[in-house]
């Protein structure tokens, strides 16, 4: 069977001078691996006529599927929509069911009643050679073409917009005309381990896996993803061997495995605290409520995480907290006494079976000779007892609050598996 | 003078299955475009030698600088290396400084003392054609290639390592070399205004802009800043010019206008309290956190942000933040009188000078025939009194999350202007 190859084209000046994170490239390429289909490139060019034909040119000579967002918005130069039109030998009209759905957006969602602008109106425009895909998101249709057995679609580049046409009405077409292979995968998550190290200890293995099966690394933030991918015609077989070569693969990484389904830290530490009905909550200091964010950014997180006190202040952690002004003066607020009395006053105040505590210096500020830029005390506790540990991080402040989070969650959840086994 | 053209190329397999967003070749674009260099094509493509050899073909037909990130880590197949040595002549060798430099940091900074892995070893090597940009951050080095008056930068894909490599090597030699324009911007920030409206308010000032004037609308949740760029060879002339367009376009939209500098929302709030030595703490129901780590994560924000009490569950909102059971039962979590009670509770517990408080529903579940999803409720208060809002958002969970925090922070700010002037 021929694999189908896609490109993904990414229209917008915003995207080339770096004010704007392409964030489509990688939803599209993720939406379209799923299905067996191959992204062999991406490609950005910014708000101009030749850019923009060069690159349809280029990218059609290998792709069969290519995919193009944004140019599109009202305050595009109006280049993308008349250009495709050309491209493909048509020309633009008004589209109807377009029009009477921006004007029902702008009344009823918007709530800007009255006329509309005309640069909102001529977004109904479409060329006549293109299938209008209807944006129910906002008032850019989305658009496909086809031209010498391929298929261009062009889709707004608001992420939020863009999202629900490709997976409800792209993805179905594709699936629906294209000859696709079987894809099956599996993931695990991996806490406190590198990349090198673990690629080490599945060199062999992986040396050994057939030539329709790969492992991919998907490292982030002091957690590392492996996922295992195959491919072929036949369903049945495919299965047995992934779930065989999976279980091999999570025997190899046992001592650094957190899951063995592609779910995040905080998705995982949520499972644990479902399966017995437990609650969790935070005391934070360094961290800022951004380990309260992450345990709470979930659908369905209300029914294990209960809330946080944010004590970013001597006096809050003193107020709130409970934490003796004898320790944040002698110990400070950056110490191992001060973090377990935050956790002690968090468990108290909240009601939790468990919670976590952190305070650290985050920088790029507030290092001292005794205490540095990135040194941290996170605890951990419950009613049988609050544990601490000290960690050291390296990077800059963004960072260290993610890495401090993700240590936070870490150690939280291996204190709910011990606490679980009793 | 002959304007100084780019491409960035990114390289990596995990890339086009989606599994990592690319943000280096949007950082790379801000840096080269401050210093007046365009970046004309941004192109993804996978650790394959042909796909390699042909975008670098491609690529330096038309660019004079050619910036390649990612294919250089311990775990890529070991395709980019080699074939940059060949593409440009020359063969691999292992270099001593770098080495060192690895031993250093395997031993000092990760703490895994004991012989070098062979893939870590190995990323001492480099081509003997190139010359090494020393990665302080990480073991694999930068390279510069030239070739055909073109410079061709090599750099590590791990965001942290490619930052400081580029900032504090490429950018400096870039600048020394090329003859480049001098680039002055200035940028403002307004909320609370769509940029079809904000385009149709500023179209008539905008086509009077003389040719070497850009006007960028760069929106983000809620906020569009826009920004203003002139590019010239005289420094004088274009700063004049600059503030009095500049004046100009801050009087066209002055009713949504935040800041007239580059700086986001909660900037923008911990400016105006800084300036009077006031604090802001925020009690948060379904932002869960993270309101507070918008406001915490900007170095310096403990000068103004105090802290938050996060009642997620409404418990903590009874127990922590007085909230009255009646009303929780009555009225419900999401309601003008409990988002009052919590702010006048957070007013309290926290003895700042403001607070900011949200209950809403931020979906896919929880919402009820009189309550839909999207609908939320934020509260401000101070020593004066508080005030109330309805909103209906009308996006998923993770947007809906944003969309509050912004709307919270903008009712704050108007809330500490208003007070600030008395």
């Amino acid at each position: 069977m021929h694999s189908v190859n896609a490109s993904v084209i990414t229209i917008g000046d915003e995207l080339l001078i770096g004010q704007t994170i392409d964030t489509n490239s990688a939803f599209i390429a993720r939406e379209l691996t799923r299905i067996g289909i191959s992204v062999r490139r991406m490609v950005t060019v910014g708000d101009d006529w030749q850019a923009i034909r060069h690159v349809l040119d280029e990218e059609s000579r290998d792709a069969d599927v290519i995919i193009i967002t944004g140019g599109l918005g009202p305050t595009s130069d109006d280049i993308t929509k008349p250009l495709l039109a050309q491209y493909f030998g048509g020309r633009l009209v008004e589209d109807e069911q377009v029009l009477a759905h921006i004007r029902y957006l702008f009344e009823h969602v918007y709530r800007r009643p009255g006329p509309l602008l005309e640069r909102n109106r001529r977004q109904a425009e479409v060329p006549d050679n293109c299938t209008v895909l209807m944006n129910t998101r906002g008032t850019a249709p989305g658009m496909l073409f086809r031209k010498e057995g391929k298929m261009f679609f062009s889709l707004p580049g608001v992420p939020y917009e863009m999202q629900d046409l490709l997976t409800r009405q792209v993805v179905p077409l594709l699936k629906n005309e294209l000859p696709l292979p079987i894809i099956v995968q599996q993931t695990l998550l991996t806490v406190g381990v590198g990349e090198s190290v673990l690629a080490e200890k599945v060199s062999d293995w992986e040396a050994r896996l057939p030539n329709h099966m790969k492992l991919a690394y998907l490292p982030h933030f002091g957690t590392v993803r492996l996922r295992l991918t195959s491919n072929g015609n036949e369903k049945n077989g495919l299965e047995e061997e992934m779930e065989a070569r999976f279980a091999e693969l999570k025997e190899l990484v046992a001592e650094w495995l957190v899951a063995d389904e592609d779910i995040t830290l905080s998705q995982a530490v949520a499972v644990l605290l479902k399966s017995k009905k437990q609650t969790v909550g935070t005391a934070e200091s360094c961290t800022g409520g951004y380990l309260a964010h992450l345990l709470s950014r979930d659908p369905g997180s209300s029914s294990n995480f209960k809330g946080s006190i944010v004590s970013y202040d001597n006096q809050v952690k003193i107020d709130v907290l409970g934490v003796s002004p004898q320790t944040l003066e002698t110990e400070g607020a950056v110490s191992e006494t001060t973090v377990r009395q935050m956790a002690a006053g968090a468990l108290k105040r909240l009601g939790t079976d468990f919670v976590v505590a952190t305070s650290g210096i985050m920088g790029p500020d507030g290092g001292t000779e005794r205490k540095a830029v990135g040194l941290v005390w996170i605890a951990v506790g419950d009613r049988a007892g609050i544990e601490a540990k000290e960690f050291h991080f390296r990077f800059d402040r963004s960072r260290n609050i993610e890495q401090t989070s993700i240590a936070a969650l870490n150690m939280l959840r291996k204190r709910i598996v011990s606490q679980q086994r009793g």
